[in-house]
């Protein structure tokens, strides 16, 4: 079961953390930039490639540390279908690594469409050759719950059936999140009432470590909403956006983890990816930036939660 | 302005009706997937190439007649990168056709996400060879506002930016919509909370003709909250799924237009891309197929409109 696998990388390696792989082509070093453009040109094809260099070698750099990445959909749909194909080997490549991989594609469709989407990022697309064949198969996705339960049982199907997990956005990370989610619906809030579904829709699909494959997506810059959120969903995992560049600390984690020092896996971004960007590091250096800054803020996560 | 576009072609074809591009390879006819499979392989390359046939012998019968197409990402995501290759190249050839195109790609995420998306759907990636380049560009696409302003205004800066549009998820048309849409916030429902605020999105992006850039889908299945919804945002265009294959009706529809005759669009997939597997059809004929049933829909949501 997939959210078992995650929980034990997380034990193996001692880090309840994951790298986002949000590489806008600025991000990438310049000297890495201009290797790839001389080698594939100074256009599209050349930006795509940087980006997959740019991954390959953090992923290199951080795969002992790190239990788990979380490549962010849109910063490759950003370059067109060379940046989507990037997806696919951004995936591949930290798959062989050993690494787990949310993919951070917030999908969201009626029935028969969820049905596509998780047959793209969790399932098998059956061809004509009577073949079966993965596509962008991660270990795990994000979906958005705005449909109700018809959008997101074919997700939750897939996780029994491939071993995968799903992040349902329960209470994000944004300044205006609380615009829809923290309104009132009768007792509680809106992103309550989505946390209750979450229970019901895991309950269909429990590991053996006591949480299930249907996570929830609570963001850093929420803590006492996250408190709350960890009270009426003891057995859900919750990925957690919004620490470093979006101003979560390792204090506004502490709510989202359960006493066992499981049930959370934290998010940066940014502050990983440029790391190399903040004093003393030429920019050759990036992978080595990176890497100090995972441990530092792995550290920063379990002293606070010591 | 983009939705005066999309305007100007409904009345010049006296339709207000949108082909779903919903492309699965079993509903390309067994010749023409053959012929690709010959020619590309009985694998992945040749059921993308076979996708990307079908839909430009459907978007070269039916041009004339329909002001519109609306590709669904999920089912070119599900044939992995070659599949969202296909969807880049079905987008530019509708758009080369005169058609207006709306991707539904229901993407949603925070602000600074939000705009890598709206970059590649609506905007122009910047490269570092310092020119700007449209990816999967389109007209319009949908989205989904469960993070509330923040992650909607990138969207509508594009729109009013590059003249584009974007149909904001209200009461979807999936059974299971009402689970959170129907909820009661206050004094109203969550669908009724959502349409004010894109009411107020929609305020900052109007185009000449009494309609706003930021437009909402409501599903044909729900014409009562349809008809609800048409009095709350009177200058919002609605993107009306649900109808054919998912148990709408052109009665059903009535209740998302305005007195005017203007106001939705209504969207048909299978209906039109499988006409051909129903009565008197060989598989050869899907084309025209096709045409008769998008001119046998036309007539059906006029008669009833008038």
């Amino acid at each position: 079961m997939s959210i078992d696998i995650l929980i034990k990388k997380i034990k193996e390696k001692g880090n309840p953390s994951v790298v986002g792989l949000d590489p806008r082509i600025e991000y990438v070093p310049a000297f890495l930039r201009e290797q790839c453009y001389e080698k594939y040109g100074a256009n599209i094809q050349g930006a795509a490639r940087a980006i997959l260099e740019f991954n390959k070698r953090i992923i290199d750099g951080l795969w002992d540390i790190v239990p788990a990445v979380k490549p962010q959909s849109a910063y490759y749909e950003m370059y067109g279908f060379e940046g989507v194909k990037v997806l696919y080997q951004t995936i591949a490549y930290a798959k062989a690594r050993g690494l787990y991989v949310i993919t951070d594609v917030k999908r969201n469709d009626i029935g028969s469409t969820a049905q596509a989407y998780s047959t793209a990022y969790l399932g098998k697309t059956l061809l004509d050759n009577g073949r079966e064949e993965e596509m962008f198969s991660s270990d795990a996705i994000t979906v958005n719950p705005y449909l109700g339960s018809d959008g997101i049982e074919p997700f939750v199907d897939d996780c029994n059936k491939y071993g995968k997990s799903i992040f349902v956005l329960v209470k994000t990370s944004n300044p205006s999140s609380g615009e829809l989610q923290d309104l009132k619906v009768g007792n509680m809030t809106l992103y309550e009432k989505v946390a209750s579904l979450v229970n019901s829709w895991g309950a269909k699909s429990m590991g053996r470590m006591g949480y299930s494959n249907v996570g929830a997506v609570v963001g850093a810059t929420y803590p006492e909403q996250a408190a709350k959120l960890r009270r009426i969903m003891p057995n859900t995992y919750f990925l957690v956006p919004g620490y470093g560049a979006q101003g979560g600390t390792a204090k506004d984690v502490v709510p989202c983890f359960n006493r066992d020092g499981l049930g959370a896996v934290v998010n940066s971004s940014r502050g990983i990816l440029c790391a190399y960007r903040k004093g003393k590091w030429d920019e050759k250096d990036f992978v080595e930036a990176a890497r100090e800054e995972a441990i530092r803020m792995r550290n920063d996560i379990l002293n606070n939660l010591s």
